[in-house]
């Protein structure tokens, strides 16, 4: 069949599309740069980022934001979902990719996942120039929460470092942060609700990636409502997490501990709602 | 090209080999058996089970002992690892399949995955005709840990329901008990080093299965070895405990439970190994 | 500090709240039904599934209804998305949960997982006296795919043999069929506009499980809504085709199938839309 | 409680050890290095991953070498398994964390899962001053495959990139490349029996990451040991390749592909060990 496909005599229909990298030739390409060049030009890892996911490479302010937003999501410490679950997957004794992977699987509306529909209702309402409380309010009629708007622990008073950095590092280096700034005014009024609804990281990171999109002007308008609709925001997050989940792996065996059983005396074992009747 | 395979122009050498479903007919069979004889002759689950794991028809006492198995393991309550991790996944907002996976990535030689590893070593060991004595103590000089012995909860003078219902069931049912017996024998044994050293349910299931195996007369001596080797067993508890991480996911999601995030206090943050030096 | 909590001097408030499955007596029970009672009363796989989902006994029609379902979603051969995955990670040389967990996350809207949303839109059309055609035309203006209806393979002149045989069972046995009738005649219209817009697996479960529910008079309207809107349906068919897997994943270690690699001559490599340019 | 426990009037155990971030303070830290250091001090993502991973800071050649590591694996085209698995799961409609798990899931002793059992056994044989001959030949008796040797794909004279560049990197950079030599005098050797017995890129990192973790003079043999021991290593392989797979989900989603079903000529059904025999 091979030599019939290559002599040409007949036309097998592909059943695979792909294009963001030829692992065909002497040495694979991303997105048409090849292996050599990115050694030896001295990319760096967003560079190659930007490349797999972008098909394009960025400025150095981009790649830049890019591996700031992974190393400040990299880890959050062994309390939230995501991190929970790796333990108690690593301390069940699995491998290194069940572990990684069973953290993984929190990641969502909830737990990290909330960056592109921040992006998205963040550019609907300042493309449509609502004003925040139209906005908020106008969320809280169709009883969506605000994504991007909202922590467990961190508060007006105690402020998410990391959420800081970013913003500083965008108003020194970002041609225009107009989403950003649309995000904290929205983050201004929610705090008039509740201490607790400060903008996010998610929120942070999902505003700040459109002022990226569109400051760099390598993007059409089309394309970037690709990127928003399709959701590669959550990438980011899920990215630079995997380098904490795959640590918190790694700390349990060195720590060699056992099997985790949740204790009896934290769950309340309830059934009101029951009607079960064994026949 | 389909129509060059048709008519014999081309060889199109397959990629994939499998045996155990066909689908292209009129009606999928399973081993063999159509889907209308499956429901017209009213097989049970078990039936179809032993078609697409084992690919032949099994006795009835043998099925029943199979959905006895999935029966009893569907669930152990909200505190195992797997349930926990489903139930954190779940109230972190994900979806059904995110949910039962995340609770399946736990499984494994600590939780609910010994059951091969028990059927390997006793068969081994009872047919060397090993002492219990010499048996338990030979694992101790390799540093293994006898599978299918031991558990966090139960212990000789809190047995575990399960277990023993398998037992009485095999007993009554099975023409012969007898790699059961030995594994009994080895936890007569291990009882009197300590009281936790109970025969677990993946012991009782693994050697009881090796039981049926031989018992039923429809296995060559090569079938056995294999499907000891390759591991099905585990498969049984696998298949029982989806139904129980299925409905814990239900059961978080009925209950609306918010995110989880463990409590600060009770994790020990500790560094004592680490030599990290900030430059 | 569980001998304080015991004192009753401190009060802990608990982090998790759990329903289906106490594990803290004698004996494990399942919405309250004993294990030995469940043994020693002879339940099936489908008794068992509805203490655990549904926390109540259900009559014989429809656990056996449930049972039919599991068995006919079995499996479906090794070239749908989720055998495919499932094969190609056993021939990686991974562990049974990988192999099995590859296949289960491709359940969802286009494989195996219309099921919940086939019911929510039979049970609004039907609920509100929709015609067939304004109902399928409404969808269409909405740009949403009837779920339940549609099949790669299946059409007209290639009818379902699985539908078929839930259609029989239910004629035979329940109660009533309304919304699977309802079901019917929206196929009825679709086949006129294409062979293969046939009442799928996915949509003939999801009509008959709302027949089920209203049937057996055991659910209040405000449970049934909720089991519609949290999505249990799906479930059928996850536990279902677990079974498949499991047997896909033991099928190919039986072979010893080598590590697969997609043919390059299937794959259309591609770049019309990328303007990556290398710096 | 809460009040309790900080009155110190009652002693909680906790239940979870955890030591690579802490997330109490003002702002989390990663090995004690705080978030504004990592950003103020320009850190890159090697020396982010170097705190979470190894919890210590390690010199740039070291950070450099992770780093180009994790580039070069970034990605290898649509046809190898994780990227396949990756890609039917995308135009199965299901999420970025769905697609990507899938994809990961294949990632072990044949695919991209080898680096640790390399780095094993090249340490082995090199501390023991196996001849490479003595080495290989030994495995075979064994009857284990060299692990970080061979390709599907690959062969003498048609070498890896990838693995030039690194020991490019290596030779220009570390103090010492003693396992990777004995590596490549162990490809030397088992050219000799196929051409595709080359060094592949697992082999080629396990052997340089040997040379880092010895050569930077940070770690305790007792350390290096445990790295070897837990396997740390595969981690760089999986991180790495994430970037690929995200890359992948939307490249599908983007190009709007449908649901992929194997084709059914590429599948060979056959039954032949079968003994399947309907009641
Ligand atoms: C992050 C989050 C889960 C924290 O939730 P929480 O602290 O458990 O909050 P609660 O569920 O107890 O809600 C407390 C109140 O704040 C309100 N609230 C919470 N988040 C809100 C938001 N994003 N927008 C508007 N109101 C919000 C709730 O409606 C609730 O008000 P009510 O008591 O009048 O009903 C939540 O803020 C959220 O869902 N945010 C949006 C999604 C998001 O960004 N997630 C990623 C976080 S990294
Ligand atoms: C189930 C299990 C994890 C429970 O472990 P645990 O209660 O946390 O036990 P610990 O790890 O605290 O061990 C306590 C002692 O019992 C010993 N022990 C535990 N399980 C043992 C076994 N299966 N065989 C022999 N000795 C065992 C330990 O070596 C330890 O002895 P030591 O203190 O002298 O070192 C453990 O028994 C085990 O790994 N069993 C084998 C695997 C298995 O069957 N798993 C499936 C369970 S459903
Ligand atoms: C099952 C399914 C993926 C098969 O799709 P397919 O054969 O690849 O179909 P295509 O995507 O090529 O669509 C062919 C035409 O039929 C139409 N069509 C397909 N499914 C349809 C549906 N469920 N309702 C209405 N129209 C449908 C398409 O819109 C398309 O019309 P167009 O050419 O005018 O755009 C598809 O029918 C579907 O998404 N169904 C709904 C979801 C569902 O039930 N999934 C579970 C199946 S087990
Ligand atoms: C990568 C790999 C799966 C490629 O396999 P493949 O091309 O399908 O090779 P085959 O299974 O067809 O083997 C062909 C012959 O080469 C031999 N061979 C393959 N890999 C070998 C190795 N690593 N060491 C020694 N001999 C090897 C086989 O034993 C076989 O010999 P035989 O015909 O005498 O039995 C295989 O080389 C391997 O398992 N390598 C070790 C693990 C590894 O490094 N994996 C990661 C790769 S990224």
């Amino acid at each position: 069949l091979k030599n019939a496909i290559k002599a040409g005599k007949v036309r097998a229909p592909t059943h695979i599309v792909s294009t963001i990298c030829d692992d065909r030739g002497e040495e694979p390409t991303y997105a048409g740069v090849p292996m050599s060049t990115i050694i030896e030009e001295g990319f760096s890892m967003g560079d190659v980022l930007s490349l797999l996911w972008f098909k394009r490479s960025l400025p150095k302010y981009c790649t830049r934001f890019i591996e700031m937003c992974i190393m400040l999501c990299a880890d959050h410490g062994p309390c939230v979902s995501g991190a929970h679950n790796t333990i108690v997957t690593a301390r069940a004794g699995k491998d290194l990719v069940s572990c990684l992977v069973a953290g993984l699987l929190t990641i969502g509306p909830r737990f990290g996942g909330a960056i592109d529909d921040a992006a998205r209702y963040f550019k609907d309402a300042a493309d449509k120039g609502l004003k925040p409380f139209e906005f908020v309010e106008g969320m809280k009629k169709k009883g969506i929460r605000v994504p991007g708007i909202g922590h467990r622990i961190k508060s007006r008073d105690n402020r998410d470092k990391r959420v800081e950095l970013l913003q500083q590092y965008a108003r020194a280096n970002f041609p225009s942060t107009r989403y950003m700034d649309y995000a904290v005014t929205v983050e201004t009024y929610t705090l008039t609700k509740a201490a607790n609804l400060v903008l996010n990281v998610d929120g942070c990171i999902g505003s700040l990636f459109l002022d990226l999109l569109v400051s760099c002007a390598m993007f059409t308008q089309h394309e970037i409502d690709e990127i928003v609709d399709i959701g590669y925001l959550n990438g980011l997050f899920v990215l630079a997490r995997s380098i904490g989940f795959i640590g918190h792996t790694f700390d349990q065996k060195r720590l060699k501990q056992p099997l985790y059983r949740h204790p009896w005396e934290d769950v309340l074992y309830t059934n009101v709602e029951s009607s079960a009747q064994p026949r």
